[in-house]
């Protein structure tokens, strides 16, 4: 684990995205809130904040750290859910990790989900999209 | 949740993989040993197996069950590392997601510990190879 | 912690009911969907589920258990959200306090989501309605 | 989850109150020591601050932050424990949900050591005495 | 982790000691009821409980099994606190790890509990007494 | 749990070691890589560091506090394995209980990874060497 402690605290900011491909007949049942477990967006948003806060147990070398924000936000395509995660925080190293494994948790709620209809689903995407506030900041290329 | 309750213990199975795409550079320095948080394969195999065992609190709707088996394997590609992990109980439901969770918290934990040499690392995969032992077996198409 | 090692395993329920008192002005506010930070009563669902499956780690002598199936349900009145609670097993002790845990935990997640509007609330009732299985059934009285 | 990164850290209290219904006959047994588990009051303690500490995992909106206190005390009524806990912390939001998780959970926790003498005791209330130090006080109102 | 799906179910048991040197003088403190934080004895019994129920995210490569009993008792020396936990389950595999778990947990808390009358304690001893129930039995020589 | 809310951050510094006794033969199996598990020090390290940034969920009286470096070292004697953890913050109370846990962990884990090959290991010590940065440091005396 690497030592933070000479460090200065700053705000840090990181998106993460996941894209999870289902069949257009599976993203249907989610927009026509027919999924019989519940409406798996907002299981997956409640998913993804516990994770973000959960990080530091789930990724060995994490920090823990104040997690001061969580945002999820979901958009649908017409054969994908793209799971977009903000964290913050004010402290002396970044939040990548946690947006990353909350944007994967929720993916992963969402196929658990849905999983009845459609084992083949599959993530197809889950990057860093932008981080701020270290000693240099990142913004992924477009896609 | 899903009411299990009147259903019958069967041997379970799940085969899931998840695919880090990375640079050769950044592969390297993997096979070399030269990260300096340690080896990150082997780490990952910790953190994949503590994963599967902590699914039921990552995913909501996942049932608590004995988990009998869980085995981790990476194979490094020229830009890629494939982490394919299996995972088995004998209990009324399967472990899917025990298999999927293990498998992401795999590649995250990769990214993690080599997040500092390359933040454009991506998860371009994370998807079910197979399951049996519930009602219907599964096998995913090839890629 | 008691010793259930010679027990027989036999399929266990639980239910118990939590009620948290609001005024009706908040009530409203759930109903019209005007929480800003999402709906309490989904959020308190998943919260539940996953509190029955923690329970082994909040109740200190409690013993660690297959949950079978959790069902949580609200009632809304005119002052007043009632969360029932069902947990079943097949095991060789009850499901009372991974019952009566979730049902508070889901009261608790409700008055959180809601706190900014009215610190007030009050849980005034978490009880076992019933329970079978065991050496002897229970059923609450009335109110 | 609510964005607290851009608030002050404050030192913040919060006191939370529950009471447990039991018969006189199963607080006798508390007072007595003759509980065969061990010291429910005792128990309840440790359990309260555990469930203080780990409230952002159990409540799924509630912030990480440093618990810099938390206070357990009971009192034994004719057929009530009275349990009162206060929680402090220096951070930008309130530990009200820390209090209130940390009474449920030491309530539950009585009642899971006697239930074998009485299932039949009810929590009958749980509620916020007492915040200070965020943008508005609250002070409960007498009973 | 090991492959235990294909083994069969049978009792096991296994007996752990934990010993924690410290001087006669805070030894005493305990005897006497004297220890400002509460009760050491008590406090380690209920940690030990909640370790050996969560030693498989503790110890990476353990098994998730139903802890079907956890003992926790306590002999005071002239100068030393000898813990001794007994585990039991029904399972595939044996619970050496869950009563080493628990024991050391027990020393580390009366440690905690103690340090600012005494850093210097030691935990001498952490060893496995006995195990019963798997391809063969294991009983530690007399020290 | 003590009141650190009046207390001024500092620098705070553990180190702690633990000492667990084998058989040469069972090292050697260390030292040659053929513990069929995989390898035991680095999982041990693994296991380490999550156990220092759990211990406030695992010891209950400690506070939460941010982890800001675990370091976790071994060395190999002839029938002995010594691991030494440090563990740094900025916070208003020590981390002599994170490095004592996070040592003792990383002692058990070695023994579970093993313990197919001898299960008569034994820790020998687990013991605080020094701290420094609260109102009084520490150092043990040499053995």
């Amino acid at each position: 684990m690497r030592d933070v402690s000479e460090k200065t605290e700053t705000l840090r900011t990181a998106i993460a995205r996941a894209q999870l491909k289902l069949s257009p007949k599976t993203l249907e049942a989610i927009r026509r809130h027919e999924v019989p477990k519940g409406d798996p967006l907002e299981v997956a948003k409640v998913a993804a904040v516990l994770a973000a806060k959960n990080t530091p147990q789930i990724i060995p070398y994490c920090h823990t750290l104040p997690v001061e924000f969580v945002g999820v936000e979901h958009e649908l395509g017409e054969d994908i859910v793209v799971t977009t995660v903000t964290v913050k925080t004010h402290y002396k190293t970044g939040v990548e990790m946690e947006a990353l494994a909350a944007a994967s948790v929720a993916a992963l709620t969402i196929y658990d989900m849905l999983k009845m209809l459609d084992p083949a689903m599959e993530i197809i995407s889950v990057k860093l999209l932008s981080k701020t506030g270290g000693k240099s900041d990142f913004k992924a290329k477009a896609d």
